[in-house]
């Protein structure tokens, strides 16, 4: 795939390049996405698209009601998810950063007994499927979600699907009424798409918006998440204001070192909330398991157009994963990933003190998959993140300190010894002025 | 799911109610989707939604700019889409209708092998997969549907998804320029669903359209094809129209007792045509594998936006496919399949014959598939299809001719033994006057 051709990966490199040449200052504002498209003569969605990318590598910072401003931290350019999955896998051998889980965390052995035990039931598998999601596993998430995330439900008000884009391709055309949503993230291109696709117009901040899509308990990708009572907040502004509430709970299972905070969804009695989950990070990247729960009035129209919709994951994947459930797996899947996770933290934590000594301070976060450290560097920020890149070490900038830059250490996809080899590295590109 | 009381049912309901009581007569005209949305006070989806299972269930046929009529077979009542999995499966013993496959004719342990196979490859299952599709199973698929379909394709110009909607809510966005749409085959709801959900205007006719979505393989029910110089003539009428053709192909490998005609997609060289295929027919209705092979100009258009749309399908169900077609088993899967749709259709011609002795006439398909024929009945064909209904017996009604019903029988689901059954409860229920 050369997505470097591409017209956003076009203007994508145009304000790169003014930005990296210093023709538009840290702090300065960018042209509105409006106005960049009537100037460069692409799509507004093209400049959008390009947009968020430049936020997500850290060149712009989106600010409410005002437009996009050049990121104090610009330059620490990522340019992560550009790049296709062969290049990447190429090119890092210690990635900290947050793709892939650990092969130790997941017992595939176990998986395939019971895809191969799924796959015995001939006569089940000789014909379509609920377009709901077989209704065994919708039971099974149910009481997962209920115990876990304190969510309301019960298997009637859950839809399964092949990842959370499908789920929202039935999603969009339930919710037309509404005209306009605000992503917490922007720089979740997956889902900001798909509503684009159904025209829906992107805020930039809460306020003038009809939908608020938030991932409360993946606030930052190095896994900070919002307090009981933020949610609480939140949930009441939506109800106040006539706001519908998408709440992706990716990735929540792992993200907390104590007990979990409940999911919105739960807080909100389940009204007024539509929650989404998957199982791809849970059990793995490639099975496309996700489940949206919805409210009763939406669970209503979804209802009536149900049989329209064809189910998008194999009736084999829904009966292991149910069985898998039903046994026990899920939980005890989740306990040893957890127990893993902490164990590589304050592992790193260690390495990372080992090898920095004085020069580390570790940071808080909330979720045991990543360590948040500053670190006293030499090299400016993007300097170091050139060498790094350049080396095969894949970290997550996150802002310049005084002689120092603080960093996100995503744990999950990292093995111990790439892990130690990874910080060394680290503490060698950290000296030296370029 | 109750759909009884969904707003498209009611709908649904009122018309049948109306054509039933005869306050519609036969062949007159009904009024239009918008005069009915205004006059009934719902959507003019709902209606629209309506009238294509009116049209789908033979109450109702629409004729080219002109709207919707009431059939003159009207009241051959079948309301088969609309009730739940479960009920059908409750219900219906001897099912000549066309769902599901038969069991005899796909080798699950084989598959299963595979499947297990692909799990082991645990490095590639630990990360995401490509957001188009692995390339060595496009590679093959590319290959396959050249050999079989005459496509002009290679692995750069197919997209794999978790079924043909998957790929759909792809394909909308690339060809929203395009504004209206015409369904050879408006019954097919689900694909009808993702345009209109992507708010294109669904036209009565191909002549003002600006897409045609068609099924030359597979025109009727029953199994009918368009020739090759029907195809030539249609891709010609599209490219000096500049309409855009969306082929789909599903369940072609099946539908031809000869050799198979080859694609639109091929004769139109490439251009100018979206293709897509399903493995779905092929395998295991619950194995949810399509592709679809894009025209050079919508594919560049693909490629700038094709890391935003995750992939559907899991990598495990991906690499098994990949695998099971490189070692040949899906041509051979296919010949296997056509044999023994072709040994069951002459069997089920001999039990015609066998029981309806000189009160039968076998008519021509172009499909292994399915058998046509016009049985001598004492009761009209809306009786007895009730009567059929009653005592679990699902056949697909054609036409009413005089002292006879033309009924056409799929093979494809129903085992040997059953076929002897049903055929003996139809001579039975033919006889008497209800």
């Amino acid at each position: 795939m050369k997505k470097q051709n591409s017209l956003y990966m076009q203007v994508y490199d145009y304000y790169c390049n003014l930005i990296e040449t210093g023709k538009i200052q840290n702090g300065e504002k960018i042209p509105s996405i409006r106005r960049s498209s009537l100037e460069l003569g692409v799509s507004k969605t093209t400049i959008e698209q390009a947009y968020m990318c430049l936020c997500d590598d850290g060149y712009l910072v989106p600010k409410s009601q005002s437009g996009y401003y050049v990121s104090n931290r610009a330059d620490t350019r990522k340019n992560e998810f550009l790049k296709s999955p062969e290049t990447l896998q190429n090119k890092v051998i210690y990635d900290f950063s947050s793709s892939g889980v650990d092969s130790e965390s997941f017992d595939l052995s176990l998986w395939r007994r019971y895809v191969k035990s799924a796959l015995r039931q001939t006569e089940r598998l000789l014909s379509y499927g609920e377009p709901q999601g077989e209704k065994e596993l919708r039971e099974e998430i149910a009481s997962f979600a209920r115990e876990n995330r304190n969510c309301v439900c019960d298997s009637e008000n859950i839809v399964i699907g092949a990842g959370v884009q499908s789920l929202l391709n039935i999603l969009c055309p339930l919710i037309k009424i509404r005209k306009s949503i605000s992503f917490a993230d922007p720089s979740y291109i997956q889902g900001v798409r798909v509503f684009v696709d159904h025209n829906f117009k992107i805020s930039e901040n809460f306020d003038s918006a009809d939908i608020i899509y938030t991932s409360p308990s993946r606030v930052t990708r190095w896994g900070d998440t919002i307090s009981v009572s933020e949610r609480f907040k939140l949930s009441e502004y939506a109800r106040n204001t006539n706001k519908l509430i998408i709440e992706d709970d990716y990735g929540s299972e792992f993200r907390y070192v104590n007990r979990p905070t409940p999911s919105l969804q739960g807080l909100s009695g389940g009204e007024n909330t539509v929650y989404l989950g998957t199982f791809s990070k849970l059990l793995l990247p490639s099975i496309r398991i996700s489940y949206m729960i919805l409210p009763p009035d939406l669970n209503k129209k979804y209802r009536e157009v149900a049989a329209v919709y064809n189910q998008t994951v194999s009736k084999a994947d829904q009966i292991a994963l149910c069985s898998f459930i039903r046994d026990g797996h899920l939980s005890s899947q989740i306990r040893k990933s957890r127990k893993l996770y902490l164990q590589k933290s304050k592992y790193l934590c260690d390495l990372l003190e080992a090898e920095f000594t004085e020069n580390v301070t570790i940071g808080k976060t909330d979720s045991p998959l990543f360590v948040k450290a500053t670190v006293k560097t030499e090299k400016p920020l993007p300097a170091l993140l050139k060498s790094c890149e350049k080396e095969g070490l894949r970290i997550i900038p996150v802002a310049e300190k005084n002689g120092g830059a603080e960093i996100a250490f995503s744990v999950s996809a990292i093995s111990t010894e790439k892990m130690e080899k990874g910080i060394k590295l680290l503490k060698e590109l950290s000296v030296g002025s370029e």
